[in-house]
């Protein structure tokens, strides 16, 4: 007997059919024996259909507000699941945020889980019941409801499975697993059965839209074990472990991309102390995130280019804080381009493999592509190219790291 | 300055522009100085679509389950029209029934109130807030949501008055006020300056559906002043008070209809005590309702007629369980109707005037409309009569009774 915690996204909750197949899933693991945890997100739409009430009334809305009314889309969808499953024999009950209850703080819109009371869920496991529980919400420390922002529900299932030490958290989503590249991009991209948190985290924010990163960082935190499988297909999926449970580890594990970024160029800046800090000064003041930064030497002994990437929603805002602060930062040219992609290489096993960058910078010289900015971290190598080569990029690379199905 | 409760239904607050209405119609009252509590239904159709939901899954649904489902949709009206409301300048929240909290009994579905607890909302009046409340819903005794039945938020509104000692509860609907007929039959029918609660009990279980039957008798338990507006028109609407508040007392005050009854006849029942019992005990044990009864006198020695009437939508399993009791209830034909309408004059003036089902009969003949049965309580005379003559009968004795406008 293990206790589990099961998690469903919208799409496989979206209508009274897909209900239906979530409480069939989870008869299964009933039937197993196993003591079982639910968490659901809102039907797919819903949530959506709620946040355009908030924003057509105010778009500056009071977020306590917003919360109560977006947290109903979960409150409807574990009533329902709950009903299914008595339907077919098992008994379940529905739990919301506040009645289990999941303490948060008071950041409404984006609140973090601080503590999980599961005294009542175990004791009606006890009793051979299955616990429906709302995902994304919990309840703040004045009792009013509070949301985890978007990608929410990860978060809970997988805090949940860390409060009640649950043996494992099966993520069910639409794709079956965790792949070495994007399946629609390479055709011999393979599933992976594991995956280090490291990995995973590295591939969660690098574009490859399987888990939410706070949901991979709060994982390997309390060392759950999570399960990436999908919800119409019956086949496992990838499990999220920890290094030492993956015996014969690939140098890299899988090709990422992401092509939300653009890039931004100021060229000539003096190249004197401070300058630096000035830039990404303003831009932190102005909220905005930057991701990979070079700085080239200087052409002469004054100036020097400072390229980096920003996300590319936040494109128009950035040039115009920059541009306000041309004087004092002291550039000659300002260049910005949202036409790019940047394709990343991850895995754990390069730390002790030298040769990787070697490997990929070869790879993508071998098919003409220019490679304008490099980023690397322990585990993955990220470059910037032109995003029309992103896809030949991906293959050329897949095909590198001898990721190809064989 | 005063203490009011405004309740506004489903039609109400159907989408953004109505909810702003609301929120105009609010400030309106606070701009005057007056403390407000609103109550919301939900949006118009999302009751009938997330109780469609929970029937599709299961047709025995776990009643704790679906009333956290329906509950949800009271949710959205309260945090949208908090903040529609926050949008115009006015300070307000919102509370769901747990948060109130409104206690209810744990009779899911059908829920009770029986306890509001008003300190947090009455701490906030005293900050200039209004507090957004949430119809329909409460908290059960074991912390489940439950929901007060159809129709419940008029209950919760009028309950939150008692609570609150409110000097006036307003329920704001698609009608404009309670009037002496229904204006879509009779042109000359009359809207009502005020009227007491005992004829509004009469008109609201005769079929004009304007409040719900048991939001009236809280109010004329509790002494809440109740009146009846439209969310729509800026006209004052009917007043509903105690009989000593009304100057001049008209004998009738108005006429109603309704067609949701069937007719069922026991012809040649062996007249021996026991029978009528047999007959109507047999019916409440399949909890079916009877509401008109009349007992012929016998034709002969051993054998009476019995007729009476019960909610159309139980006509067939009526028949069922007196086809299978023949034998024993020992009659010997059994006829039903379902092409019957019920018509009712209702006044608390008819208590000191003689000759009210006079006039109603003569004035009946006179159009040649026959009359079938016949049942009368202090306040009311009503008769049933062949469904094709609602209308005809309806206008007849709203002239026979000089309510048309003069």
């Amino acid at each position: 007997m293990a206790r589990l915690v099961m998690k469903f996204g919208g799409t496989s909750v979206a209508d009274i059919d897909r209900i239906r197949n979530v409480a069939r899933k989870v008869k299964r693991e009933v039937d197993q024996g196993h003591e079982v945890a639910v968490v659901v997100s809102a039907m797919a739409g819903e949530t959506n259909r709620l946040v355009d009430y908030c924003r057509t009334i105010s778009p500056l809305h009071d977020a306590r507000e917003y919360d109560a009314v977006v947290a109903s889309g979960e409150q409807v969808t574990v009533g329902l699941l709950a009903i299914a499953l008595q339907e077919i024999g098992v008994p379940a009950r529905s739990w919301l945020g506040w009645q289990v209850p999941i303490h948060t703080n008071d950041v409404h819109g984006s609140a973090r889980i601080e503590r999980i009371e599961t005294k009542e869920i175990e004791k009606r496991f006890r009793d051979g019941m299955v616990a429906v529980v709302a995902g994304f919400q919990g309840v703040g420390p004045g009792g009013r409801v509070t949301t985890l922002g978007r990608g929410g529900s990860d978060t809970s299932a997988v805090a949940l499975a860390a409060a009640l030490k649950a043996d494992r958290c099966d993520i069910y989503t639409d794709v079956d697993g965790v792949y070495t590249a994007d399946p629609r991009i390479v055709t011999g991209a393979r599933k992976l059965d594991r995956i280090t948190y490291e990995e995973m985290l590295e591939l969660a924010s690098l574009g490859a839209k399987v888990l939410q990163t706070r949901s991979v960082e709060m994982a390997m935190n309390h060392g759950v074990r999570v399960q990436v499988l999908s919800s119409f297909a019956d086949t496992p999926g990838t499990l999220v472990v920890d290094e030492d449970e993956i015996v014969e580890q690939q140098v890299v594990s899988g090709v990422t991309y992401a092509r939300d970024e653009a890039k931004i160029t100021l060229e000539s800046v003096a190249d004197r102390p401070g300058v630096a800090a000035m830039v990404f000064g303003s831009l932190a003041d102005a909220n905005i995130n930057v991701d990979m930064i070079v700085q080239n030497v200087s052409h002469d002994d004054k100036a020097t280019d400072i390229t980096f990437t920003i996300g590319k929603a936040d494109m128009e805002r950035a040039l115009k804080v920059l541009e306000g602060r041309q004087e004092a930062i002291g550039y000659r040219r300002l260049g910005a381009d949202g036409n790019v992609a940047k394709v990343s290489v991850v895995g754990v096993g390069m730390r002790s493999h030298a040769g990787v960058a070697r490997t990929m910078f070869r790879a993508l010289a071998e098919k003409n592509i220019n490679i304008q900015v490099i980023s690397t971290s322990e585990i993955k190598v990220s470059v910037l190219i032109a995003a029309d080569y992103t896809e030949l990029a991906v293959r050329a690379l897949h095909s590198a790291f001898n990721l190809d199905v064989q």
